[in-house]
């Protein structure tokens, strides 16, 4: 591999970026808009501003933009490439990629995947190495993919020590909801709900501890990458927030009839999560 | 201060003595349910396991029981205690205890206060050195507590390295249901929907990141502390609750109605906790 073009170079693409060209030593190709493909080129982990439409000689093209962009760029990615280059996405929802290039004639230089890693930031200033070490690489309809040119994608994913899980666009998207968009919109509540009702910031500053810290740590992503996500997700987005809010009246309910026995069964039934919640620690410290 | 007795040994007792032992050198008497103040004892920070009744010739009673008994227990021990003992509690509601010690013929020896620090683990094995270092110790009706006997606590407090936060328990109560006990229901109810949605565990294992893993790290804690607390400002609570769930609501319809400009918006505001997260993760970090 001599020539890798990214797109998007924010946190994900630019991640990408930095452990490539350490792994190939290859030339790396960035598009995004112009105050961020020159961030990306000053930072280094691009040797290159381009165009989408000058793709035509790489070897490997990594879509990283936004979800609700992703469709577009790709078809048109597609269009333009030769025979054996690869062109994969990373973004975090996989059911209506698939669907909208399910006939491009293409469709087998083209790989659904969702590497599992990330931070609250964003930007080119984002770009981190080692992000994507020991972390779940979801893949999705591989078996559409040609098999000579998935292998330059396993040949990269490897290259950053990640590992593999394959499962249908649907399914993914049903998951994704429940462990990932679930948890951002609830924290992003959760801060908007603290930021209305302490009007004094000074008091949230000094009563809150790293419990509060912890929970609203996501309500620091970027609206930019989440909006399209949760609108291209929609579906199961909304049956994942009506279940959570369901759950959230039982257990006000259980508060005001002073119902101690069903507030403490459903903590301690909840208190279960520890053991997972114990292996993807793990994981992470792993990576540290 | 030569005898201080600590009347409750999980995470923040045992953490209290453990400091205190080393600052002053002192011996510590432990109460607890047997099993409890046995492993106390053979972690080493009490010297001694007694009962409530025998407190007659302390320095200090620190109370660190589950907010449910800490008024009986406080009024039991300051019928026992000599003239100038000090006694004080550490739970996380202090409406309660401050209106139904109010008229206490001994309410000048004793001190209401919150320590505002922790982790999601509990018993006498969570117990930590250096817990409450640069922490924020909220102490309420500070002018109802005799100067001589406060200041007692100001030097264990100071001793430990925490900051002060002074106001009326009612004030207490209302913030410290936003910023503290709203998460830990947040965290919960997330946890107890994934749970439910997600049959296989080993789903929940792959597919979730750091984010999942940070926003239901408070679903840890344990159902025994906790549901006293959310019962003891069940009035507070319900009411950041409703809010909450208002949130949730109006996000789930904006989803609905695909109005990408109000979820932008919604985050996009939130976004401006980062700030005043910088400062608590900052207030963390001194602490390692």
């Amino acid at each position: 591999m001599e020539k890798i073009a990214v797109i998007g170079l924010g946190l994900i693409g630019g991640s990408l970026a930095l452990d490539i060209k350490d792994a190939f030593g290859c030339r790396i190709l960035g598009v995004d808009r112009p105050e961020n493909a020159k961030k990306a080129l000053e930072i280094g982990f691009i040797d290159e501003i381009t165009t989408i439409n000058k793709l035509t000689d790489v070897d490997v093209v990594i879509i990283a933009t936004p979800v609700d962009t992703v469709v577009e760029i790709a078809a048109k990615v597609l269009d333009l490439i030769a025979e054996d280059t690869l062109v994969f996405d990373v973004g975090s929802v996989k059911e209506e990629i698939c669907k909208m290039l399910g006939n491009h004639p293409k469709r087998k230089n083209f790989l659904a995947a969702h590497p599992i890693a990330g931070t609250e930031f964003s930007g080119p200033e984002a770009a981190i190495k080692d992000l994507f070490s020991k972390k779940v690489n979801i893949l999705c309809e591989l078996e559409k993919t040609d098999r000579k040119i998935a292998n330059k994608a396993f040949e990269i994913f490897d290259s950053l020590g990640m590992e593999y899980k394959y499962m249908s666009a649907t399914e993914h998207d049903r998951h994704i909801a429940y462990v990932s968009h679930l948890s951002h919109v609830s924290s992003f509540m959760l801060g908007k709900t603290v930021l209305e009702m302490e009007r004094s910031e000074q008091n949230i500053f000094d009563m809150a501890g790293s419990g509060f810290e912890s929970t609203v740590r996501l309500a620091k992503s970027s609206p930019n990458t989440w909006t399209p996500i949760f609108l291209h997700n929609k579906k199961n987005l909304i049956s994942s927030l009506e279940q959570y809010i369901k759950n959230l009246i039982e257990f006000k309910e259980f508060v005001e009839q002073d119902n101690a026995k069903e507030i403490h069964n459903s903590m301690s039934d909840t208190n279960h999560l520890k053991e997972i919640l114990k292996g993807i620690n793990q994981k992470q410290q792993h990576n540290k």
